[in-house]
């Protein structure tokens, strides 16, 4: 049996199941400070025989095995959980292989592994909530390099008729800074919910992740773009990104339909907790063959 | 003995070499008719005895295995060129594997074996010439997907005071079509060889790429860039990218020191056809393995 933890600033969701990605058993853990959340989370588990745990975690976080930080959340808002060892205390407690990875990275290898491109070895999940994060296969491995991707702050060109300055910490008015939900809420005045009936709001939102798409298609080809996040249950937005998707690429690379190209997760709420277990099964595999 | 093909717009390099990357002959063919240049080319490679060859080849091309049209040229403003089945052709006069990519991803393989990215897993290449290329190495793979990037023509924020209006004819003012050889021309009158005592020419290329390497550093995560092509060899444009790139990321990633992190190809103008050589040795590996 395998452990799976999606580690998400609100809540812990944690869950054993197999390989198939079967879920067994599922609770939902509140992210307090980590004494308190990572107690429960541990005892959730010791109910059973674990082989393996793998962690979808918010971030950003030290994915580099090499270092000798990884395994840590690295430098979050939330203090209680600023350069927390999470994978360290999962293997204190369980002397098991332990996956690691981005929640959005996570998300990706649950959805080409069993929900929207199944069979595939290439697609982007991109989550759009409270912030923005993507998480990306290429080749059937995930993303990786110097360290996890953090797609969500990538440039985006301000639409002309927005004078909103943009929520990012770090560039104001990034894609997250533009688009995520706290913006969508302090440029409107409303949360995202009470703006149903405001097209403009989403047409305007629609206008912000083409753009991210356009870069993110032509830097690494997706198969399939996965669009999930709280922010992304406004279906609306999916007509708006693809008009202007389509004016951007300019038929410059040859897309599939993109009502077919770019869709919502296959696995909804559970793309992120079945790709944990995913990280589970790949920590296994690794483990064998040492 | 492997051979390999570096296939550009203007010149064909053909070299015959080993799996250390060691050249041991090369020509060049002027790029003029496929009947022409394809002639001279197998004529080369004929004195030898080959056991694979590489190609990495102008585009776009196509590099989907499964279609029908795989090995082809094909939608190049080349005329003569377009559609062209490349891999066809050196397949009916070699029976040998034959590997086949862009040419800024034979460069990006040819880094990361004997350059400036030697012994790491990623890199990106990136190429600054009468276009802009990219290619990756991910996790030691090339990125591929849907097709091959065309990591080009990402859209960039003009400067607030930058009138170009753009050379793309898909995208008019996305990167290639403000920051390539021949919007520097168009822009400034005068081709860039004549304008090096002008530093607000090259302050403004470095303004443009910069935002590229933030989109791609966010993305892929890359740990080395590499910039060639025409263009770079006016070496204060490094400057004037690291200076911008450091307001741009604001330190909300941690980068390696960016003189040691952004840097011209190890290979010198070796890179393409050195990768080419790379995809030779990989296809007789694929094909040993089946």
């Amino acid at each position: 049996m395998l452990g799976a933890i999606e580690a998400g600033g609100t809540k812990f969701v944690c869950a054993v199941g197999d390989v198939s990605g079967q879920i067994i058993e599922q609770v939902t853990i509140p992210t307090t400070i980590p004494e308190e959340t990572m107690t429960a989370v541990i005892d959730f588990f010791k109910q059973y025989e674990l082989e393996a745990i793998g962690i979808g975690s918010f971030g950003p976080i030290d994915v580099d095995t090499e270092s000798p930080t990884y395994g840590y959340i690295t430098s979050t808002p939330k203090t209680a959980w600023k350069n927390y060892p999470l994978v360290q205390a999962i293997k204190e407690a369980f002397p098991v292989p332990v996956g690691f990875n981005t929640d959005v990275n996570a998300a990706a290898l649950g959805e080409a592994a069993f929900g929207a491109a199944k069979g595939l070895d290439s697609c982007l999940y991109i989550t759009v909530g409270t912030g923005i994060g993507a998480g990306a296969v290429v080749q059937g491995k995930l993303v990786q390099g110097l360290s996890h991707p953090e797609m969500g702050h990538i440039l985006v060109r301000r639409h002309p008729q927005d004078s909103y300055t943009g929520k990012c910490p770090y560039h104001k008015d990034c894609l997250e800074g533009l688009a995520a939900g706290p913006a969508i809420e302090e440029r409107w005045g409303e949360k995202g919910f009470h703006l149903v009936n405001r097209p403009e709001v989403w047409d305007l939102e629609g206008y912000y992740i083409a753009q991210a798409l356009m870069q993110y298609i032509l830097i690494l080809s997706p198969k399939k773009i996965i669009l999930g996040g709280g922010v992304m249950k406004q279906e609306t937005i999916f007509a708006s990104i693809n008009k202007y998707l389509a004016e951007l690429v300019n038929e410059y690379v040859a897309l599939p339909e993109l009502t077919d190209y770019i869709v919502s997760p296959g696995l909804g709420d559970r793309a992120g907790i079945t790709g944990s277990l995913m990280l589970a099964s790949l920590a296994l595999q690794e483990d064998d063959q040492q």
